[in-house]
């Protein structure tokens, strides 16, 4: 029997986990809610995605603007395995008691705190620490992003010391707002919370972070700076470290991609659903070794590169697959993630 | 037996009519030309689309570097009975005489001359015209948007006269260079072309244009200020007219569609490739009626709108069906396109 | 004795109309208000203009926090002859009954309705009806600038009919929040205000107008469509009666000025204060009569066009000089404006 | 009797170095080159700066023009001590043979290679080796930037290590084209030539750096990660050392000043000629030490920073000046820099 999982929360992200769970030959859909009649709630009713509110209020609402709607959350928690909470930032914590009296378990995303589920997971590193478990967080997507190169290279070459500076995009492309035009942004408060955040999967890595915001759409990218503490390594080596990991995948200015908005060009041209890039991308010819230190840049799609996370996450909680390797391609196969 | 056609040129226009050839059950996509092995190359080659150089030197700079290369041109236009001419501006005429040659149609894109083909195609207006032609010029996206829907307009309520006010993307999202970062420029030669080059296919109307770049990616805006000479018309009324066509489609602010970027986002859900959207979108409550006066926005995928207009010209030119309707709606259908 | 004016509310026009008045030898800048502790607020200690604050409150915090606070606006209104309200859109009418029971006069800006105060007004067309009046509110920055363009035209050449696309400027330079990044926004409420607010500067205009905004922070653009009623008018004839006129200068692409970023680059090399251009700027070359038909592009300065228009009409309100050329001509000596 | 100056190139860095030039007492603008008839060529003329071209033909095309031209810059060389050359990147060396004839001294810009004059200047560190130098070259925006926050803290505290992501904006305002819109571009060469460049002026400074360019016309921002050899330094004693050095300026968030924009914002507020800010810029709450680790953010304004480095970098191959503090001085009081 098919897993019954729930998206509450239908923005960026979780109309893109409930697509992806809808991929999965053992998960099954079984609803997602929206709390106002918006764009995004049609699109739920035209992919025939049953559609909850949160009260009977909402449930008015709706179903006067013609919206067709299944019922309110608590019934829809009745009916499900797991949840995963796609809601706005911080309101994690309200949910969780929901689901606890539901008895159903529970996804939260990298905007809550790690107290929220005492795991936070990435597939590579947290896959059989997950197992059964009741609560899980999957980490934000610049941390996800983090985690993919350096998870590997820590375990092979040990990491002494990691330093990122992370430039974010500003928006998302459809966003009413953007960050400030014809400017780059700070966070000030510093080391930035990416570094910590990082820790929260990987407890040992030494990692610290800074970040500024700027006026683009797509991508983040990250400039790192590692220090190995095998000696002799050479960037032949950490390019083959990562070509035999899936989730990362390289580009190359030798062959004209040289910007972000390339990178998501690959992405449209290989029919990726929303042009999405779920995979950490590595620029080939932007990654190089210095005696010991490591320099990379990469770039990670703020919208979808936890989407596989999640499902990778879900089958663990659930205890569907005990082997992360082998769940991870599932999942890849699934979203047409590969090399 | 299907219509056998070559793409020359696999540029950003090219790439998206060679996929919309194959997807064509009436047409067989023969080949591609490329004449640098660059990335766009290499997406022929993954996409199993047979590649073509222009000459020997080339093809062999392509196979060193691992391409599978074809042949040449040459080779390649003894195979089809058409080629859409999709190579960068200014170049069409040099070509035309290869394919005069090889004896084969062609259809040129909008940045050639009128004078190249003698006819200038829209579906709408000019798929009649195109029957058996040895030449047609498929007129470009902002010029194509215009016609969506000034000719429906032309037809059923005379327009008496139209000035549109267009407000172009800066550079297509995968371009190294942009236009001016935090500036707008307007395209000082006045009346500006496109309104010439709208009457290249409706030869009576009376429009006139100017036109401004601005620092986005995504789309073209027009602003159009419309005089119509039946009297009474009510804005229901032209949206009810549009609402029959094909190939526009509304948004509304109302429904939280207000920016450019938002639109796109609808294509993206709609699972379209490359999150193109080659309908013209109208939105429904930025179009007003004020006594004579008609006004109205509209956005135009300035990658993407003219693919299926380039189709439906194939199917004219090689007289595969008569009827303009029916070759839009198969073309729609094959492409996704619909309401 | 010069007039005692005083500036309330001192954010990017306030500090502009405040540095204008120390500029002008007949008038006394009193006062400026500022309600919170920020960074502006240190501009005016730096720049010693006596600085208050609403009330008592807003005193404490900021003398707490060691600015120089002269007292609040209740003392500042009984000083002074005049107040520029500079405060945000929407509380000029609760502030004109503080101005009345302090029998002040008062200039409110754009932001607000016309009904605030009963005449709307440009130096060009309203100088002499703003003599000696209580009220008047300076038109906003798009309407200042189709005014200063229009009048000319309407006056010598009577215009038939005028239509303005608006590209709007999404956010000023210094703003934390931009509009959409990578996205053009129409406003879809038609026709938009612009054309209705020229209206109440010169009633009898017929002028409609469309606008969007576009992810830039310098100059609105504006595409002009107007028929001229006089037969035979050629582009030199416009371009001289322009010419003729103050606060309006040519910028030529055949000079290499074909951005609003590098008329703004003008600014900056003539030594403005703030690299401000409070001028209309007219592309010469961007400007072609064809027939009846006039269309001209010209960018505004969104954040300094209104401010020598302020002070002609604290001048006119004052009644310290009859003849509007005079005013303007002095203004503009005072704040560097001219050819 | 004043140094005799010229300059070569009448760019976005030559007309800063120029004006700063007229500002000095102890220094003569003799004249400026242009090659072309363009709108800078008008700026000198206007600007009462005596112009020069290369050679007779441009001298007459310019002329033919209305340009006022004194004469070739062969004959401005027999007039002058010393030339700043200012030309495109590149043309240097070619030029260096002409100064060498004529026997002037001269200053080259970041853009030409350190061998050009075996001198890399910055004025707190460089000033005594170039006393009565026949050549230096004045160093980048970038490695300015970094040179005057990283050059006291290595004396005060050693630095054992730095490395900098450095966040380059696209274009100048200016520019007609700009970097990829909506896009992020990597330095792919690495480690980038920020840090070697660097090494110019400071052999013996560890530093690396990578570095991206980013769709912004305003500063450079850098993110800067140094340990700090000495134990026990405090975020305060970092703050009180660059408190201590001129061409070093605070901002902080707690002040309202989060972005680059905001940054200037300041400069148009302090009435800096074409809202330039030659001071390196920290963010006093974006500072901040974790063990031996510094972290701190800075901005640059590329257009004008290295021009404070060129007028004291004449004073001291012209050996007017002794003592770099007091000529630091000197050319600050001059410019208007100051805190």
């Amino acid at each position: 029997m098919p897993a019954r999982i729930a998206v509450n929360g239908f923005g960026t992200i979780g109309k893109r986990v409930a697509r992806a769970v809808k991929l999965q030959d053992d998960m099954e859909l079984v609803g997602v809610t929206k709390t106002r009649p918006t764009y995004e709630a049609s699109i739920a009713n035209r992919e025939g995605m049953p559609l909850y509110t949160l009260d009977e209020k909402q449930m008015k609402v709706m179903e006067e603007q013609g919206f067709r709607v299944e019922g309110v959350l608590q019934d829809l928690l009745t009916k499900v395995d797991l949840v995963v909470d796609c809601s706005p930032n911080g309101v994690g914590e309200e949910n969780k008691k929901l689901y606890e009296e539901a008895g159903v378990k529970a996804i939260f995303q990298g905007g809550e705190e790690h107290g929220i589920a005492g795991l936070s997971f990435n597939a590579f590193s947290s896959y059989d620490l997950a197992q059964g478990r009741k609560w899980a967080r999957v980490v934000s997507c610049n941390t996800t992003g983090l985690i993919r190169t350096l998870y590997p290279l820590d375990r092979m070459f040990k990491v002494e010391e990691a330093f990122a500076a992370i430039v974010r995009r500003g928006a998302d492309p459809a966003e009413a707002k953007g960050s400030a035009l014809n400017a780059v942004e700070p966070s000030l408060h510093l080391p930035t919370h990416h570094g910590t955040d990082v820790r929260t999967v990987l407890p040992g890595l030494n990692i610290s972070t800074m970040a500024v915001k700027v006026p683009t759409t797509n991508m983040h990218v990250h400039c790192i700076h590692a220090k190995l503490r095998k000696k002799g390594v050479k960037t032949s080596d950490v390019l083959s470290l990562w070509d035999q990991m899936p989730r990362i995948r390289f580009v190359s200015g030798k062959h004209g991609i040289r910007t972000s908005g390339q990178i998501m060009e690959i992405a449209r041209d290989l029919g990726r659903h929303s042009g999405d890039f779920a995979e950490t991308i590595v620029w080939e010819d932007g990654t190089h070794i210095d005696g010991e230190s490591l320099y990379y840049y990469q770039a990670v799609h703020q919208e979808s590169d936890v989407i596989p996370e999640n499902i990778d996450c879900i089958r663990s909680m659930m205890e569907m697959e005990k082997d992360a390797s082998r769940s991870i391609r599932k999942t890849d196969r699934s979203l047409g993630i590969g090399k």
